[in-house]
């Protein structure tokens, strides 16, 4: 499970017919460090919106989450969205992006 | 999933007779920040074209965008060509990479 | 299979059904070199503490971990707290991270 | 699936009865940056040479490739030799390495 | 599968039960750039040192390799030791870390 911030949406047309009616988000994975990394879209069941820190599930996990069966084009999905993150290091995160870094 | 932009096209003789067929695109994973990443080769279903963005599944749900069944040679394929991504940043993509970045 | 520092917790309020009660942890993955990388979550059931070395296993590991079957919206877990870890390069690596570091 | 420039041969004498007789390559992945990535070592039933261009998959189609059956201690393989890459920067390359970088 | 090189050990006390009387080694992943990259813990059942090269496996691979079935905690094992590893490069890479690098 990747700890990620949603930071965008994407709308697509031609696509593969499991994905219809999914609502999709651009996470940013959250890196302790300083680098990017690659951009993941994940398929989005609770409603978190742009800002808000997500955990992002990945295979089986995510098909459960969305929960329309094993036979679908996508793998990956918000399994929750993070009210409060505490790091060692004294940071307190809350659920919105902005506030904290 | 990964959202990526169509770079290339493959061909091959040489081949696990399951790809026959097959259409395989180059696609370079989408950053956020300046990294490049590793390639990969995704098969299309779609009809994605070079410089277009789209969406890249792995594993169970590539076999089942491609839908030849589970026992085949490839674990990556396009499962949606994206018309419009708006991320956090301001910054709206269109379907094709030459627009935006 | 990964060995990683924990490094802070996690509470969520709005999640998929199958999180409800599981202990949640951010994990830093450790490296021999000094590139930080992402933060991973992982779900415990062994009562690691912040500080603490731990082995972090994914997928059907993990939810064997875990305990609760295969139909969870989970895949990270800790499988082992570790007491010692013994490096070619002379170090020896205590279960605490701040010992050693 | 990956793209990666044969680089290399493996043998091994000691190892999971399930490796035997199985040809090991070398692979480095193929990226359009600069940077070096992880050799990966994949089973290889098609012939492919040190300096070809070749496709990798992993697990499942991996040992979809190899034709063992499931129950085998390795989880790559080479599912086809590339003959031609076309990517729109306009480079075109060959089945060989040295032809074009 | 990964070439990598054996670091260390790791001993652990607080485990899932599934990882008891496994001997677990820190690899170092075998690059042929200059990156360091996450340590990885792999059971061995080959009796592997530190020093020298293995190949490591992951998943359903690792589990076969071990030999306890697909009901345990960890996923990342060793598959085999390596003899010899020619790279394009000319370099010639024995069994033992220090005799080449």
């Amino acid at each position: 499970m990747l700890v990620g911030t949603v930071v965008g949406n994407v709308w697509s047309t031609v696509k593969d017919p499991s994905l219809q009616g999914l609502r999709l988000l651009v996470i940013q994975p959250f890196t302790t460090g300083k680098e990017s990394a690659e951009a993941i879209v994940a398929a989005d069941t609770l409603g978190a919106g742009v800002g808000e820190r997500v955990l992002v599930v990945f295979g089986r996990a995510a098909r459960h989450c969305i929960g329309k069966g094993h036979d679908i084009g996508f793998q990956t999905a918000v399994s929750a969205i993070i009210d409060r993150m505490e790091l060692a290091d004294g940071r307190t995160i809350g659920p919105v992006a902005n506030e904290d870094i």
